[in-house]
């Protein structure tokens, strides 16, 4: 039996990666006993008497954090962020959160003195600067936003806290997930699920780059199914870095709008508006979008096939349930 | 006129620094107002009445941090550090001080909202795992020690407080320091000092590798120059990363004990025992040595012409002096 840890639960990947534990019934080898989500506000949705629970939990306090961390947690998932445009206005509360927070959850791991597997997500946000391209798992972290920063701060963690065994660590630069279903969020990102889902909800959503802008992107679903994979893989399998790119498939706004509008219809694509937005565009141009996934490709990652897949996902997954 | 802090100014390097700085009277374009040295024991062996003073500071307390960096502070030379073995020993003590002791000081050095210099010294420790030799500025940083881990999240923090325009930072990947003064202390490279220093006092001196172990150095008087000219860089000339190597040369154990016994006879060498450490021989055989140091030496940063150098160094500036 096992008792799985979702920091971050309450989040767009923590939901589905939670039904999709449920679903699946067991990780690594046994039997699921508990799925904790936790997050600053306590995650709803789950049915009463279900395998999940919901708990709140502010990861820059250590006392919550080790209340939460116990020597029965075999798999931590370490999703929790403040995310890019938010933690590039408040700093404070990013070094709070995505760096001390971090250290407070290894550091409660570590603690239990059972060395449990800890999945970590960064971001692709840790590459930017004067560093070549293409992008591979073993190019130069030179991130351009504190974000970036905070989670390369993060994997240099994770590794080290994995060579010292007290962790088995296993970190993934998640590319763009999108079509992401909710509310638009604080990330410089947030666009590039909106401009697909407000119109296919009937909303007008705004695009602050041009139809040619590219970006590196992965549905919700392939997501949590890469996550699962990553908590499966035995720790041998990652060598001497504990961080991978999680494979993902550059496209256009263009090529995503084309996308949405042969699954769904020409309608969509005319509630989009362009309109400039510098703070968004000054970091969303400084990420890195020609990316060479070797590392994750060569484990068994899976991308999507085509962004008409994100968008069936989306309307499959999200669109009708809702 | 202008103030300088040295934090670690009770080590070797920092002990140099001032005395370098003290002759030189100016810096960036200004005369030298005071020196502050600070370290957890109050460094001594300055004149009274000097612009030279004193004091105790533990870096991993904020409050006494933030005492010691103030509105008046214009240069900080961050050089303290919890060295590379220690760290690996005591790996609470490794991050109170080389990780959260950085935080501590960047977040000073911020809140006097006059973005002081700061010159943060690394280490070749962050270099480690898969990664092809050779090693350049801009290879990726996989440490395969905690000290080493510690220090990368340093240059990540450096480089994004300095980007933020909180600091104008600089850091440099230090080369081991040899021939270093004093006592042997807690790096695992510290027996590559005191295979040179012993002898040339009459003592014996235990070499834990064979006269073929490659590496990578830097003599004290020339890290004291780079540090120097690292200070009164423009930080235009840095561009989106703040640290880069600071240019040494690789030298043989075998190297280095014909260049001592070129300049001072063949009886030193006599004194070295050829004896196995495996904790020191684990880590010193991680760390990398063919280093390519292009942006240092374009910047005009200088490694020592020849190992005899290091020696004479040592025994001009060290030996007879004591």
């Amino acid at each position: 039996m096992t008792n799985i840890l979702i920091l971050g639960g309450g989040g767009v990947i923590g939901q589905k990666l939670a039904r999709a534990l449920v679903k699946r019934g067991h990780l690594r080898g046994r039997d699921i006993n508990s799925i904790t989500l936790a997050d600053v506000v306590s995650p709803a949705g789950f049915p009463e008497g279900s395998k999940v629970q919901s708990l709140t939990c502010d990861m820059s306090d250590p006392s919550q954090v080790s209340q939460l961390i116990n020597p029965e947690t075999d798999v931590i998932f370490l999703l929790a962020a403040i995310v890019s445009g938010t933690a590039e206005k408040d700093f404070d509360l990013g070094i709070q959160v995505n760096l001390t927070g971090v250290l407070n959850v290894l550091a409660a791991a570590r603690a239990t003195e059972r060395c449990p597997v800890v999945i970590y997500t960064s971001s692709m946000a840790v590459y930017g600067g004067d560093v070549p391209d293409p992008i591979t798992d073993l190019t130069y972290l030179n991130p351009q936003t504190s974000y970036g920063m905070q989670k390369a701060v993060g994997e240099l963690l994770l590794t080290d806290f994995s060579r010292k065994g007290f962790v088995d660590g296993r970190g993934f630069r998640l590319p763009t997930i999108s079509v992401r279903p909710g509310q638009p969020n604080g990330a410089a990102s947030s666009f590039m699920s909106s401009i697909i889902r407000e119109p296919l909800n009937g909303q007008e959503a705004i695009c602050p780059v041009g139809r040619d802008f590219l970006h590196y992107y992965l549905s919700p679903k392939r997501c949590v199914e890469n996550l699962i994979r990553g908590a499966e893989l035995n720790a041998a399998e990652l060598g001497l870095d504990r961080t991978l790119i999680m494979p993902g498939r550059m496209w256009s706004i263009g090529q995503m709008i084309d996308a949405m509008t042969a699954v769904c219809g020409p309608e969509p694509a005319k509630l989009i508006k362009w309109e400039s937005q510098p703070d968004v565009e000054r970091i969303v141009k400084g990420w890195r979008f020609d990316l060479r996934p070797d590392r994750g490709l060569a484990l068994g990652f899976q991308p999507d096939a085509s962004f008409e897949d994100n968008v069936r996902y989306y309307v499959s997954e999200d669109l009708e349930a809702s």
